[in-house]
């Protein structure tokens, strides 16, 4: 065994903070906190070859997945989001939306 | 694609709930919500060929590793188990430990 157990601690001064750095640290898996302020999101952008959990810590908003399907988000959710699949988080309520989102290749 | 997106309401009825329940819902990963009653812990366990990241929501506890790595953990920490690790999280606080884990199959 050539990795390492370790913790991090969640800091809220940074917007967003790497928490997995992927390899060499993991074998793979990857995970961060976002922060996302009343109006902002993460922006477009795609799973890949990955597959994705999100963990809400606070706030509320929208996942947009693909070009049409939404679905709410926020404190006391997580959600699931497949390899090859588009999309983006969005603040929509008035407190900070914060998650932590960990992801990791998918079985072929 | 034949994976779907979906969101999970946590439930603080269940002391565990699954959350992603693997395949075939997800490519290969598996999530979960975890409830520690003080004094309570999970058992000892090992990863094997999974690496895990751990979220922990509210309370404090220890995460031992192995024979004898022991790490502070709880509210506003996140700890990375890789594979091949023996494990267990005990509550060692007066309040309840949840916290949700996320493992995924290790690239080799």
């Amino acid at each position: 065994m050539d990795k390492k157990p370790f913790i991090v601690e969640l800091n809220d001064k940074f917007e967003f903070q790497r928490l997995l750095p992927g390899e060499p640290q993991t074998c793979g898996m990857k995970a961060g906190r976002v922060y996302l302020a009343p109006g902002e999101s993460c922006g477009r952008h795609s799973t890949n070859d990955r597959e994705e959990l999100l963990v809400f810590l606070s706030g509320s908003g929208k996942a947009i997945i693909e070009a049409s399907d939404t679905f709410d988000v926020g404190f006391g959710k997580v959600a699931y989001i497949p390899p090859q699949t588009h999309h983006d988080i969005q603040n929509t309520g008035t407190e900070p939306l914060i998650y932590v989102y960990c992801v990791a290749p998918a079985e072929k």
